[in-house]
């Protein structure tokens, strides 16, 4: 597995939508990273970071890369949460992990690891100030967990 | 980079319709995958093996990883080719190789590692006999690529 | 406007997620269809008609109509819910009247009126067990409101 | 049934991809509006009308009201057209007429007809320089109709 999430930074419970089962029933892979993308705006919205602000103001946050791992399928009427941690945030890259566990079983469905920067008007690695509060919720979080 | 291409067993070539669009004028993250997966779909039904088909006999085609590494992105009216090779394809796991080149600027937009397995209908790795065809022609493939 | 629903049999609250945005940073058309469609299969399943096991008993509800009045737009981080009613459910025909209003302010984003029918595998219409329970509720439910 | 176009202003050949289709095999009601949105698209472009470029310019395109008629149902590996007639055209409001085809038989899928109008940067209906081109096509095309 990619990794294990202990302690979330954020969880955000959701329901499958029929319209998102593929052909054989079940969600297609794509619509995970959905789930995944949502999650993580509204973590980083809970912080201050709002995603069209950042786009107003030059700022892009792209991702580079996606490990995603498939255990288990939800299917129709599903209820699971989406968990979670940042685990790395500098000025040239911030790493998520995410894990879907289906509720009330709590059976890992996909973990996750999403590694991207954020580019500046001119495409180079940038640390908008909004990322501050979050680097500082952060440190703390990483203080009191240890 | 996760992979180079050198010879694609195929080659599929697309356009980026508007609705694929997000709110910053690029392809969503997640709907690379679905080129990915027509791509796949369509290179597979080009050797006998129709997915509709493998699940009415009761086979599973699932994929267990997904590894994809963004390295710039599809706008508005911009045309595409995803080119495919097979690498892996036994009884236990397949890779797929896959990558997105802009068109006609052959610019790298994606590179992706697909694996996957196939199950029966009680869920145990299988090789049905639509596969076959697939692997004759992919020892026939490497032997003339040698 | 196609309709106005004073007494809703069925409300749905949603949030936009973002990548339901499309370039102009409001929901796309086709999206607000899913949310309409969401909303009608919950309603059914409050009601014990589950959409999986229509279609494993060989039963087919399809959509034959849909009639859409556009009147505002929703975008990032906006709430909003789905109203439904239930205005006509008879062997050949069933129709819905669905509106989708923004919250807190209830300002009118779309209000669409939904025609069908339910097939049997012979493909004639039909009116299947599970919609007695939906029959009965309706006719309370018009009683009611006399 | 909505209507009948004779003689399409416009069509384009598509064809089924997997992702697409929903839970029941078949595809769903919401995709059809991305198919109709796709080809006025490329209607639009095909008579210098880029919708990015009206987007910058102040000017916004809204539908506002969508009429669908289902007739039939599309499935995996399906091929179809889509046509169209832009049967009015006016500083106030635009309407198009659409329908999907399935290929080679011509089955009528779906029927359409989508209004809108276009609203400059205060909200008011506009009908910007670049769509003289199209007016133009129009004016012509209904004399060699006659």
């Amino acid at each position: 597995m990619l990794s294990s999430i202990d302690k979330p930074h954020f969880s955000h419970e959701m329901a499958v939508r029929d319209y998102e089962l593929d052909r054989y029933g079940v969600i297609n892979n794509a619509v995970y990273q959905n789930y995944l993308e949502h999650t993580r705006h509204l973590f980083l919205e809970s912080h201050g970071v709002i995603f069209v602000d950042l786009f107003e103001c030059g700022y892009s946050p792209v991702i580079t890369k996606a490990e995603l791992e498939y255990r288990s399928s939800l299917k129709s009427r599903d209820e699971f949460v989406v968990n979670l941690q940042l685990a790395v945030l500098s000025k040239v890259k911030f790493v998520f992990l995410q894990e879907i566990l289906s509720l009330p079983e709590k059976k890992l469905i996909i973990s996750a690891k999403i590694t991207g920067t954020i580019l500046d008007s001119s495409g180079r690695p940038c640390f908008p100030d909004s990322f501050q509060e979050l680097r500082s919720f952060l440190t703390h979080n990483i203080k009191s967990v240890q």
